[in-house]
């Protein structure tokens, strides 16, 4: 069974985009949006999405709202409230049509210096009404901007993430749009953001204090693997527990898509702590012209992973996302 | 012949760090710095350096001040610009102490806001009047704080970087510190800073429009390597010129600390455009419990590679550095 961890539905219905960018035009009269999409037109977008998990035999796909779309940084709290509803929304929608096939992650109403509690209602909902299974958390809630987020294992959190803890919800570490003219969302921004939320995982004391607390790192990790050493390094010269004792805790998924990364991620993340995904549809969507397959098509990259047995892989490509996400349930 | 391209001044005696914390107790005023530090003082802080230079046989070092030191976000262009010339002074005397070892290279007077022309004076005097080799520039000036600094590929650094090729000097894209509570300095800020700034290389006509330039992405390219097919795709995606003909104008060094991340620079940013380096002293100056060698000895990762050739291997080590520092004459 291949369960895809962490997709975005990156081509909602136009309606979506368009009640946003009245909502940006209007950010001082924020209102609740009525979105019209039919089922037919739901169900056009997200053909693509379905053919291509037919095409690669993945069995189940974890779908939230478009990632960079989530913009927590515009507005105030009402502003990301109501766009995280019609998001969140749209998803249930789509999990509806394809019951057993897709399931929802929730865009959160996070806003600059808002505190993270202000989520929990808007979790309940997706959870509890819509029967969501997971959330994404964007670690840098301004986009780069101020007020700065307080790390990720920041205190600041800890209501947010003792109710996931309640509601048996991971998180997926995800970044949204950046205001810095330096950074580009997917050449830099989120897996620099990837990058800082590990470190800060490993710095802080948040994985203590909260028992069953699963965050996911995703893209590999953002350079975490690469710099496995350098961070060993850090941990040592400040006394801190080895990387090895806090990577038990701390889970990655695979959207890397370099045969080599893979297995990097792989052998130094470890396979209990792996989740399969590709990141359908976005930043390599492209065909790479050497080989003629698209980035994004990595399954063969795991399998093909001499030195792993079948239940490792099995882990990989669906048992450790069904460990960690237990509100998805498969009939099998 | 091996050259260690990019190391730091980071045990300074403390009457340089003394200076700075009076700068900064009185920022309106600033005045500039007179330290009294002897030659002996200087002599027995670079111990350390010569002996391990000695021990690995390291035939010259790129000495340069202190990265996270710099702090160039504190107060305006004369803080900064004195602050500069004390560090560059210090490293001055150090290299004047060891000719034909140690070679400086300059901490420029970066400022929030400021246009880099006015660091152009500073680059003036340390290369023709101190004779150093290269120079720090730091991608994000008020370390992550705003104003932001426009990426590392506009315009907005023409002036510099034209007066760089001038003078035959490259530059080593290097951080400093962060005011951002969410990254740490040396465990995500500094990456992902080499990380964003590989990106706007190839994202912008930097490369194209001053030619000649050299700039060198440090820490074995932030996570560039490890996100090469990332990369791949979005270029392609954005009908911009393949990755590899990019990578033919751009320099990395090796300051990873893990022998296959080593390998993995090696292989996918080419051996012609790999420096040597291992930073010392700082992030990965600690002993690996695992092997009893501290990390930053990492020249068996690159003599170990079994598809280096010799005279790869010579590149990498010493040839490369030779040919993009071409102020940098060692007798032989």
């Amino acid at each position: 069974m291949i369960i895809e961890s962490h997709a975005h539905f990156t081509n909602a219905p136009a309606a979506l985009d368009a009640y946003r960018g009245r909502q940006i035009q209007n950010l001082a009269r924020p209102v609740p949006g009525k979105l019209t999409i039919s089922d037919e037109q739901l169900s056009a977008a997200l053909d693509k999405h379905i053919r291509r998990m037919d095409r690669l035999g993945i069995t189940a796909t974890i779908l939230s709202p478009r990632a960079s779309g989530m913009g927590h940084e515009f507005g105030d709290w009402r502003t990301s409230s109501y766009w995280a509803q019609v998001n969140n929304d749209l998803i249930a929608r789509a999990v509806a049509l394809h019951p057993g096939r897709l399931f929802g992650a929730a865009q959160l109403p996070q806003s600059p210096g808002v505190d993270p509690a202000m989520c929990i209602d808007e979790l309940n909902r997706t959870v509890l009404e819509l029967g969501f299974v997971g959330c994404l958390i964007n670690p840098d809630v301004a986009g780069g901007g101020q007020p700065f987020t307080p790390s990720i294992g920041d205190p600041w959190w800890y209501p947010l993430y003792e109710r996931m803890v309640e509601l048996s919800v991971p998180g997926l570490l995800h970044a949204s749009s950046t205001v810095n003219p330096a950074l580009h969302l997917n050449g830099s921004h989120y897996t620099n953001v990837d990058s800082s939320a590990f470190f800060e995982l490993l710095w802080t004391d948040v994985l203590n204090d909260i028992p069953g607390l699963n965050l996911i790192v995703p893209h590999g990790g953002g350079g975490a693997p690469f710099h496995f050493n350098r961070i060993r390094s850090l941990l040592l010269g400040a006394g801190l527990p080895p990387l090895e004792t806090k990577l038990e805790r701390i889970y990655f998924d695979t959207a890397v898509y370099d045969r080599d990364s893979m297995e990097m991620v792989l052998r130094k993340m470890g396979v209990d702590n792996v989740l399969y995904a590709a990141e359908p549809f976005g930043t390599a969507k492209n065909v790479d012209p050497d080989t003629g397959v698209p980035f994004d098509e990595t399954i063969g990259f795991i399998t093909g992973v001499p030195w792993l047995t079948a239940e490792d892989s099995e882990k990989i490509l669906s048992g450790n996302a069904r460990r960690i996400y237990p509100r998805l349930r498969i009939e099998t």
